[in-house]
């Protein structure tokens, strides 16, 4: 039967190409929140959902991060990683000299600032809800505009293409997470992540927490803290390492983590992602 | 000479109502970006500058965060925590039940949604870029309208008040940095603030790094991490430890720190805030 992944919308943004990526043959379908892929997943009217986790530039995607603590039932099955290329569109006819308007999400447009100051100095940024939205607000423009998109635009508007490759910083990748009601079997190259806390703060809690992977010599990808949203100054520990949770050392590791702790959960493990040859 | 002090405007903010609880007789500036308020501290142009740095529910600032590690000449200085205490209000002679779009920031529209969709199930959330522009819009807008707001535009603007505390969580308070070009001296009570990273990625490097507080019996506040901005995967980590750097134990913890480490900067020692009795 063909799968059915949700993913954070509208169509043509970065995480529809990432559905696409993980995904080619599924029934793919947007969704308006992060918070609404999660739930549709846990309710089971997905079998799986994309949403972003983590930018090369920007850190966490807090959303995704809160979602995974919170909602039960959710597991991260997989993760795609896929570098973020720019593309400036105009609509047919538009000449690039005649752009008065460069519409994109704030995120995209702060990521190619060097290159509107340099090519488009007296052109306006107007802020957009996606980078897929942006060509909409562009269409709809009373002047003549331009818009900031992802390649998957390209292919579903219709826009003329006047370059790409336009961010200032070359290092730019995103991280998806695909969402599921259960993570991943071992497949000998993989991450898990968890989240912990304390109910009472006293010195070396985190120290003694994660010396159970320092002395098992498991390497800690990241490290993260989110808010309790109960008091300004608790938090929330999430953790990634490396190896899959049925792996002896690893499953040694969250035993003793959770003896320390006071809340735990194994949010997933899943094989690192590998870049596709195409 | 009067202190001049620039803040995260515009003025009717809750950024602007820290900085005239921080500094009541400061000629206050109101800057466009946390990253313009940090680069006029840093030139020279302002005394001290404020800009959020952490909420309760929604986290971290990253933009404080990065801007902390990345501009030299920058030290935090003091803290100021105060509540978030949302305001509703409408323009004179709008009643609550004509209110057809109510603007505000999206996170003060989303710390409010229980409280919209049971008082106000059928009209709509507008997005505006700050508590303070979300009153201009309101004024501007062709339907009947209200906004979210703090104290502070209630008194800046001819406004009036359908209600106030009308955020869902009743735990909602924001940290804000006071950066100036030098911390604060000991005052018995104080946090610092570090950031470091690793050059090379070795199992048990963070966990040997904060040992040098766990050791030492000093707590550690807060832990995060931030992209490095060069790779995906690579990060920066961000500690609050208690106690100044001057104070014996934590200036040896942090040479000990510094050697283990290949990047290295103290943000800065300053007290605790506490509460004003006002």
């Amino acid at each position: 039967m063909t799968e059915r992944i949700g993913y954070l919308g509208p169509a043509g943004t970065y995480t529809e190409q990432a559905a696409l990526l993980y995904a080619p043959d599924a029934r793919l379908a947007p969704y308006p929140t992060i918070n609404a892929v999660g739930t549709a997943v846990a309710d089971g009217e997905l079998d799986a959902g994309v949403v972003p986790i983590e930018n090369s530039l920007e850190g966490s995607v807090t959303f995704t991060l809160d979602l995974l603590i919170a909602q039960p039932g959710l597991s991260i099955r997989n993760e795609v990683v896929i570098p973020i290329d720019h593309y400036l569109v105009a609509p047919p006819g538009v000449s690039a000299a005649a752009v008065q308007v460069i519409y994109s999400h704030p995120q995209a447009l702060a990521q190619c600032r060097a290159y509107l100051e340099t090519r488009f100095p007296s052109a306006l940024s107007e802020a957009s809800l996606s980078t897929a939205a942006a060509v909409a607000d562009m269409q709809a423009s009373p002047v003549p505009a331009a818009a900031i998109c992802p390649q998957r635009a390209t292919e579903l508007y219709d826009v003329q293409i006047l370059a790409r490759g336009i961010q200032d910083n070359t290092v730019n990748q995103t991280r998806f997470a695909v969402l599921a009601h259960a993570d991943h079997p071992p497949t000998g190259h993989d991450r898990t992540s968890i989240c912990f806390a304390f109910a009472v703060d006293r010195p070396g809690n985190l120290y003694h927490s994660i010396g159970e992977f320092a002395r098992r010599n498991i390497n800690l990808v990241k490290i993260e803290s989110r808010p309790t949203k109960r008091e300004l100054g608790r938090y929330i520990f999430l953790i990634d390492c490396q190896g899959h949770r049925a792996a002896p050392e690893v499953a040694a590791a969250l035993d003793g983590l959770r003896q320390r702790v006071d809340m735990f959960k194994v949010l997933g493990s899943y094989p690192f992602w590998e870049p596709h040859e195409s």
